[in-house]
């Protein structure tokens, strides 16, 4: 193996350990492609990894991987099936060879019939879902990775301004969608993070608002959510942006959304909690005239996902490290009428917080 | 609720009853968009409604998609829950009201967390996997469905074109990838229906190729696997080319995968299986000198995901009825040499079957 790969793996016999269980179970998506550094698909073939707390690895794969597998430097041995034959008979030798009672797996990431398979080969195994301790090893960034995630919000930010600078009354939400998407792959982005929302008037005031064929009004709040992925990894922004004229009450809302906004990045450092930033982001528009319209929380975690671990919201105690990135994302939203969300990606770090979005937030009226 | 809706409905309602249990339990992905026709997002919070046997309905909606639900015309109730005081309330009351002793589950879509979930709620419920009763209604496109894959087909063949056009010696895999997807979303398309895959001589042997900045070389076989999305519905079409020059041993490859190929379409009409047709075309690759490269079945279903329903494979007896669209997409892979696979998206019909795709087959070398 890999000297990274074995590290890597390393995490894992670790938290197993801290765990009490005598295995993690790990399934493609975003922990098993930072573990073997290559995308493997997760579609209806199961495909997964064992790390053992004893050190033993093993694992499961579909035959028509095994060739991109054997590229990964993983040396357990591995179980290998057909599209014709089935998994059964992989699961049962996998789980034999290895000889475990109890697994931990990502709960956000297996699914159901997975599960069952292993519950299947053997009935009194016991599966635990600890997909926040198996996450926890991305939640610090490494340099590599925070330069990814500043190039990501760097084309996202060319592409931004490209799809403003390409505004007319004369479009839909869906063609802003349309042009953000294609300037994002114009500006560089491997793909988009997420499909983009766009989304004016009441339509913001949808937190998933979907892109309608409506036209854009003047006086429209026009809210932008979207991001490049660029190495792996991605980029989130929100922006939300006046069509021509905004009145004065939608003002105050905007100005209350990014005092709370500015509110996240003054407060973080390392150490703090996550608990303790929502408190105090949403503090600030608690104590605003625009209180029943919060919706959601500060924001989340990003990285190979865009949403991961640390989930920034009251209640949520976990201690935020350097390096940590998450979304400070606060939001009103007057079902309706309009919403507003400003959302920048912030890095922890040991003296305060440096916003890896440099776009700006004053408020902006297109000219239209 | 709409009459549609209801409709859409009434499906999972017989199958509750044919698998002999409570209700069917959807969560967001393509069964649930096909039922409400609103694309929900699945991340880390739980959304799932739940269709019972004797017709009752309700849901677990997370607090900030309760707008967008009630556009949906849902009318069972609805339990909400909040980030910040979390979904366990919300699990024990839904299945509270309900008082289900059994439900069927979506094992390739529902994860492990919500399957906890519903036992940490009640752990006497017995969840049984029925992906596939589940998502049959699925598989025979309604004509709407079928102009949508039509239309999603001829944006990615316009894109490969334009690609084609493009291409010149200096390109390496990912330039290639890149132009295709920008010429994706310049032709239509919502998003790509995948990573499109571009790889080029040894490379083509992997099935699930990653494109690697590499130079193209004289000679090489280029394959590529891509599809457009649009209007909810995925395109997936596979061509494999040669740079500038094929040797005559690459030709009868070529030309062995597409009798493969052909014989696919041949032998399709409604009532076939999904064994005879997978059986009939490998069929045409075991009878050939290349029998040992075969690593991949016929095909799989296509709709509004990539994989779906039938998985065209010996094995499955699963009678296709008209209406029912798959991929025809035999395969060669020779390891550290070359790959060839050519894919096109089948319609089956009452009197025989039609290929959706219309991007020729016969063997072409790409100028350089």
């Amino acid at each position: 193996m890999t000297a990274g790969l074995n590290d890597r793996l390393g995490d894992y016999v670790a938290i197993a350990k801290t765990l009490g269980v005598d295995a993690v179970v790990l399934v493609p998506g975003p922990n098993f492609t930072r573990v073997v550094s290559h995308p493997f698909m997760s579609h209806e073939r199961p495909h997964l990894m064992a790390i053992c707390a004893d050190g033993r690895t093993a694992a499961i794969v579909p035959n028509l991987e095994l060739q991109s597998w054997g590229l990964v430097g993983f040396d357990g041995p591995v179980f290998d099936w057909r599209d014709q034959t089935g998994y059964a008979e992989a699961f049962a030798d996998f789980l034999g060879y290895l000889g475990l009672e109890s697994v931990a797996v990502e709960g956000q990431v297996m699914r159901v019939f997975v599960h069952h398979a292993l519950l299947a080969a053997q009935p009194s195994l016991r599966i635990v879902d600890a997909e926040r301790e198996i996450s926890a090893p991305r939640m610090i960034k490494t340099p590599k990775e925070i330069e990814a995630m500043r190039e990501a919000i760097r084309i996202s930010e060319r592409a931004l301004e490209r799809t403003l600078t390409g505004f007319t009354l004369g479009q839909t939400e869906k063609d802003i969608e349309q042009a953000l998407i294609l300037n994002l792959f114009a500006e560089g982005a491997e793909d988009h993070a997420f499909r983009p929302i766009v989304a004016a008037a009441e339509n913001a005031a949808r937190p998933h608002a979907k892109a309608r064929k409506v036209l854009l009004q003047r006086g429209d709040a026009l809210l932008i959510d979207f991001g490049a992925r660029k190495g792996g990894f991605c980029a989130d922004i929100t922006r939300t942006f006046f069509v021509g004229h905004v009145s004065d009450e939608d003002a105050e809302i905007y100005e209350t959304v990014l005092r709370a906004n500015r509110k996240g990045h003054e407060v973080t450092r390392a150490g703090i909690t996550a608990h303790e930033i929502d408190d105090a982001v949403i503090g600030v528009l608690e104590a605003s005239p625009f209180a029943e319209f919060i919706r959601t929380k500060t924001g989340h975690g990003l990285g190979r996902e865009v949403h991961e671990a640390p989930y920034v919201m009251r209640g949520n105690h976990m201690v935020l490290p350097a390096g940590t990135v998450y979304t400070n994302e606060p939001g009103l939203y007057l079902e309706g009428r309009l919403g507003v969300r400003i959302e920048d990606v912030v890095l922890v770090t040991e003296t305060g917080s440096e916003s890896l979005t440099t776009f700006p937030t004053d408020l902006r009226v297109l000219p239209c």
